[in-house]
Formats: C-alpha cells, structure tokens, sequence
C-alpha cells in the first residue's frame, strides 16, 4: 500500500478525552474514530489489526473443530423472554421496537438465539457434539463506555457455543476452547493467564477468564509466576483427545490464580514470596460452562443412545476483537508509539523515502516495495512528500515491526537502512540484502 | 472439511414460506435460518458463501484504490438532522433511544457518517481523491420483507464513498466504480448490465443500477442484446487512466438499456426488434454520483491549489451481499438444486463416500480428501453413515461445482467417478487420475 493513496490521518497532538495509552496511540495512529459516546469506527489501520486479530481467532477456533456461522444483530424478545432474561438483563440490553411495535433487541450475547437455532435443526445424540460460533457486533448500553474500544458500547464478539450430550462431553468442549484460547492469544504475542472467574448473569458452576497483564488493566490479578514460563499448546494439539486436552487443563490450572472477586489472600499467600505475582490485567477472554440453564428453558433436547430424550449441555466461549486490539497495544509499545507483534501488524514493514521526488531515492523504493509486494510481504510505502522527521514520526507511532529507510546519501552507494521498531537497532545493508532479509524472513 | 463435523441442515421438504427458487433452496440445503421477520441467521453453508462473495468484492474495491474501513451500525440522530434526512427517511429508518434517552437509528445507509469522518481530517485537496467504503450490516425496516435474503430487513451492504475535489474528478471516480462493478459481479458468474437509474432519495444527477436477468427479478427491464456480448475489463484494468475508463463508460453505457422506472418505449423499439431484450432482472448493486448534497449541508470542504476552500463532491457505490447470494442462486441451479459458479462456491469438491464403514471406501475417499486439502482446494467429504441416494441428492443440492464418487466396485479397481454438477457428465478414473484432475484445474 502507497501511503499517499492510504488514509492514515495521524493526530499531531495528545487527545486530551484518553485516559490510557492504547486509547491515545489508536487516536494518534488513525486507528479509530469516536462517533457517539462508545461508538467506534475502524480507521483503515485499525480495521487492518482488526482483520488480523479476527483471522487468528477464527483459525483457532476452526483447529479446535469449531463452525463459523453467523447470527444477526437484532434479536426479538420473545427469545429472551423463553429464557428468563428479557427482565433480568437490565438497561445494559439496548431495547427498540420496529415499525410494527414488536419488541426487539439488540443482541448484547446470543445464547438464547443459538439455542434457538440448535433446537430447530438438531434432533439426534448423532449430531454432537456441536460447537458453533460467529463474530459478529454486540451492542451493551454500558453507563459509562470509557478507554476507547477497551469499553465501547457497540463491540465485536467471537462467541462460540458447545452443545453435548452430558457433562463429560461438555466438560471436553470446555477444555478444547481451553486450548484453543491459549494458542489463540499466544499468536498475537500475547501471555493470556486463565483464572478461575465467576459465572455472573450467564450462570454455570465452572468458568475462567483470560487475563493478560498489563500496568492500565481494571482488575487487580493474583497468580503464581509459573505462568509466565508455561508451555503453550503446539499446533500439532489434537483436539480430540480428551486426555490430553485434559492434561493442558490441568497444567493450567494447577497454580494459583484468580482475579480480586474470587481472590483467597491465605491461599496466595502460602505461595512463596517470589512465586508470587501481584498486578493488574486485562480480561480477553471468559468460558463459561453452564450445563442445561438455556436448553432446559428452551426445550433444547436430543434423543440419545438410549432412545429417550436428554437435554443437552451447553457452553459459551467469548473473545473480543475490538478489546483486543487496544489489549495488545497496552502490552506492547514505547513512548514513540505502537510497536506491533507481527502477527496482528496491519503492515509487516514499511519503506521510508526520505527525500520522495529524487530520482535515485524513487528508484530504490520502488525496487524495495515491488520486491516485498510480491513476495507477498504486507508493505506500507511512505511515498508522501514530507520532511524525513515526520516520517520517522509516524513509522514509529504506527508501529510496523521492521523499517526500511531509503535516503540519499545511502541510496547512492547502492545501501539502505534497517530498523527494528522494537530494539531500536539499525543496520545497514545493500538493496539487494535488505529485500533478502525482509522476504526469506517471511 | 468433512460433514460429519460440519453443520449442514438440510430440509427434505419444500419450506411453504419461500415463494422464489433462491428463497427455496437456501432454506433447503440449509444456509439461511428465519430469525424474525426478514432477519436471519447464516449457517455455515451460506457464511462460506458469503465470505466468498465478500472476497471478490474487497478485492475489486481495493484493486479500483478504494480504502477499507469499518463504520458502525448505530449512528447518533444529530448527523441524520444535519443533512436533512432524519425526518424525511420514513418508517423504514430504525429509530432507536439509548439509556440516556439520546436519539440513535440503525444505519441504513452511510453518507452522513462517512462525510463526518472525511470533514474531521480531510482539509487540503493534497489528499483527494480519495474512496473509502466498508462492508457492514444496515437495518431498512421494510413493511414487506420477502423473498429470504433478497430483501430482507437486517441485510450486509458493501458501500464506498468518493471525494473529489470537482465534478471531472467525480466522475473519474464514478468510472472507477463503474469498471470495478463490471468486474466484480462477472467474477461471481454474474452478467450484470448497467442501467440508468432515478438516483431517489440518495439525490444526484448520474446513477446506474447494476441488473442481473433473472425469470424471478423484481423489475421489468429493457436493453439491447449487445450487453451479453460486451467484454469484461481485464485484470489488468489501470484505474488511474482516465480515458481508459471513460471508454469503459462510454462502451457500456453506448446501448439501451432501462428499467420500468426509466424506460423510453419509442427509444426502445427503435432497435431492431431481434436485438431486443425485454426481461426480469435483479438488482445487484447501485452506483451514484450526487455532487455536495452531502457535503454542502455538513460542511466538507478542502482547500484546493488555488488557496480557496471548496466543498467536495462526493459519489456513492453500493453492493449487497447478502442478496448477492440468492441472485447467483436465481441464474443458477436446476431442479436438484444450487449450481455454484467455481469462485463462490462453498466447497469447490464433495467427497462422496458411498459406503461409509466400508475399509477400501474409507482409505479412497481418506486418500483423496487428505490430497485436495493438501492442494489447497476447498472440499467437503460426506464421510457420514447414510444411503448414497440420499448423499447424492445432497451433494446436488448444495452444489459443489465437482463431486467425487467412491463406491465398493470401482474402489476394488482402483477408480472413482467424477461428476460436474452443471452438466451431469460423469467420467471414470484411476484415484490418482481423479486427483490430479482437480489439484491440477486449482
């Protein structure tokens, strides 16, 4: 992508409305843009780290043998009166009525209409187990949204939804999301800690949530330092072995941890001291099991081996994208601005020309970002006629992991700069060396 | 994927609700479900093919140098007043109060918010042109919702907007969309004739309706039978050449060609009665060119090279997906069931294992289905427990453009047949002849 033919509209100045730094850095960098109180849209640069995010989570959740479907925004009442929790719910539910005065609402989770769904189609034990999920907009009318996309109104989702015959079956239902959000949030660069957590208004007696740690988290978080050092899932996991799926389970759940609403201070503190870890996090990610809350309300009941009918047991499994995004920020950027995981990048590189217009600089630029381009490399090209600072500004605050800087005087000795966004180191390498390095490297 | 693990419920009978043929089969092979009236649920069939058609277009978009970026889908009723169009958009605008009791609606369209955001950061004529779009649920709150996803009430639309900073340049951007819908819907099978169109509530003085001829359209429409002949812009299209794509314009626009609204009887049959074509068509997209309407009343403006501030002039593109997907259905299928042209298809291959449990069947198929996968080619295996009647009918119903068809006897001689589900013709082959065929055609 040429910048000049991009829209990145970076801020000059600290917006003054954000309280923490992802919040400021996706302002600067042109990430998002506030269009009602805790409604975003996605700049093309903060779309792109969107898209990123979405596709590992959708990866990961395919791996583990989960179905991508998608279900709509609105949702009609009824559904949420079968299950008890149209009132329940509260002001945080957004409630319109149409044209025809039918009470709809907009979906702020979607166990009732997937429930919905299963019960219409899904009449045989032969047919599970079922985990089904989508990412789709959620809409909750939080009192107060705040910290940019951390806490927004209208968010994306990825929730997923198991479906089995008993408690065993979905038990290993939970465990496979287990592992797949520890594979899934690894991808992004990211050290997710589960900690047990409590059911709330989704119900279930077995639920954890996925915290990252980071110094601007809203949670207080309590856990043993071994999960720092833990092995993540490897690619080759086999999600159909319930034993092993079981032995990650374990392994992760073997420490203490837990946020401060389930926190036990003697339990943390038989830990020794310098196992210890006390901080802040981030949540990322919540399971939930909740057995038949939703099916038995709903009438969601199979026939099983047996030949009699069983109510099936359900979980749910979110992740949210757009949480995530100023997550990752949170945990990985320096006083210049963003610098970003490669996998989530929403560009790998970015080849600065420091004097756009000299003949010599063009040519070596073009050369650059062809060969990236199509070595299938996610390149930015800053072609834009701007003083060479300004352009070292924004590469920084953008965040793109590696930098290729083109000037006039390296150009002409047939050399270019390298810079690791993160380390901050330089290196100087011929053009011919430098798109090696960035292409063999992918 | 194999079906087994797949989410694919097929309805034996003919659903009493569905009036058209598309509506029909979508309910049938089990890609769409009913939420509320005309909102629903994709399953996972359908979200394959979603996706597929969503590909094509972000690839054309972003070819013809349109930006990506994502608006959300409430939006505050104070940009709706600005430009005028709050009171008089009618019942089909879902009005909607937050907690705070703020006037929000559930977009229906975009002008407002994308002029808002270009009047937020774009301020010289440096940055012109410039096309953002994005692709994103909207809600119409029609009386009569019907046909499935043809019409429905919460439906996905792909809408760009272009900023110019006069009319010449306007209409450059207009013929980038222009060329770009041309091939965006030839991708997808589709011959789409462009249509003078009444430009409506949108407002303008330039605007074509992209038309697809279908026994089932909604509208009756007139042209020239030259626009089934006209060549297609080639991959190769430059999107910056001005009178290349003029030229575009010129050739595609050269011929009558009208719906009912627009139609000039006495021009139409003045060709030649055996170059006449009188039909039903479909509507696929809309393009329109409508000058500062919206940027007059909400204020966008740039300064130019002249040092003046001047109000930008502005086109939109729309595109809708969803009932995309019913219109490649409608010039598409036979009484079995769905034809996917190749680029849409959910499964480009079905597997079809004719004695499931059987060892020789099993390690074929197993055989095969490992080497498509392994090539990259996006196939289903009916590796269920049924009669092959019934795998039959269902690979012709959700009609994956080749089935492999494993049974005992040829499995005992090494072969399999291949069919094409648009032609019927079967053909007899070695595995590994039936492997290359369809690795090698990838």
């Amino acid at each position: 992508m040429r910048l000049s033919r991009f829209f990145l509209p970076i801020l000059k100045e600290n917006p003054k409305e954000a309280e923490i730094v992802s919040h400021r850095l996706m302002l600067r960098a042109g990430m998002v843009k506030q269009q009602s109180q805790g409604i975003y849209t996605w700049l093309p640069l903060g779309k792109r780290v969107l898209d990123k995010v979405n596709a590992i989570i959708r990866e990961e959740q395919n791996r583990s043998g989960a179905v991508e479907l998608l279900m709509p925004t609105l949702q009609s009442a009824e559904l949420w009166q079968e299950s008890g929790r149209y009132d329940a719910y509260g002001k945080e539910m957004l409630r319109i009525k149409d044209r025809q005065e039918r009470p709809m609402l907009y979906g702020p989770t979607n166990e009732e209409m997937i429930t919905d769904v299963f019960r219409s189609f899904v009449k045989s034990y032969k047919d599970l187990p079922l985990n089904l999920y989508h990412i789709q907009l959620k809409f909750r009318d939080e009192i107060r949204p705040r910290f940019g996309t951390m806490r927004s109104r209208e968010f994306l989702m990825k929730d997923a939804y198991s479906f089995d015959l008993n408690r065993e079956g979905a038990v290993h239902a939970y465990n496979r999301m287990f592992a797949a959000y520890l594979r899934t949030f690894s991808r992004m660069g990211l050290r997710a800690i589960p900690m047990r957590a409590d059911t709330g208004p989704i119900g279930g007696d077995l639920s954890h949530e996925f915290i990252i740690l980071a110094d601007t988290g809203e949670s207080e978080v309590f856990c043993h330092k071994d999960f720092l050092n833990f092995d993540i899932p490897g690619v080759d996991t086999n999600f159909e072995d319930v034993a092993g799926l079981r032995a990650i389970f374990d392994k992760w759940t073997s420490r203490y941890a837990a946020t401060s609403e389930m926190h036990d201070a003697p339990a943390f503190e038989a830990i020794p001291e310098g196992e210890r870890l006390s901080a802040r996090g981030i949540e990322v990610g919540h399971i939930f099991y909740f057995g038949t809350k939703y099916s038995e309300a709903m009438g969601a009941k199979v026939q099983g081996p047996d030949g009699k009918e069983h109510t099936v047991h359900m979980g749910s499994y979110g992740i949210g994208p757009t949480r995530l995004v100023p997550a990752i920020i949170e945990a990985s950027h320096d006083e210049n601005g963003i610098i970003w995981p490669k996998a989530v990048a929403p560009f790998e590189a970015i080849v600065i020309n420091m004097k756009s217009g000299d003949e010599a600089c063009d040519a070596a630029c073009e050369k650059i970002y062809g060969a990236l381009l199509n070595a299938g490399v996610d390149v930015l090209y800053d072609d834009k006629d701007e003083r060479a600072g300004a352009k070292f500004a924004t590469a920084d605050l953008i965040g793109a992991p590696v930098q290729v800087i083109a000037g006039p005087r390296g150009v002409a000795s047939g050399e270019v700069e390298i810079k690791d966004r993160k380390t901050g180191e330089r290196e100087t390498l011929t053009i011919e060396a430098a798109i090696n390095r960035l292409t063999s490297g992918n």
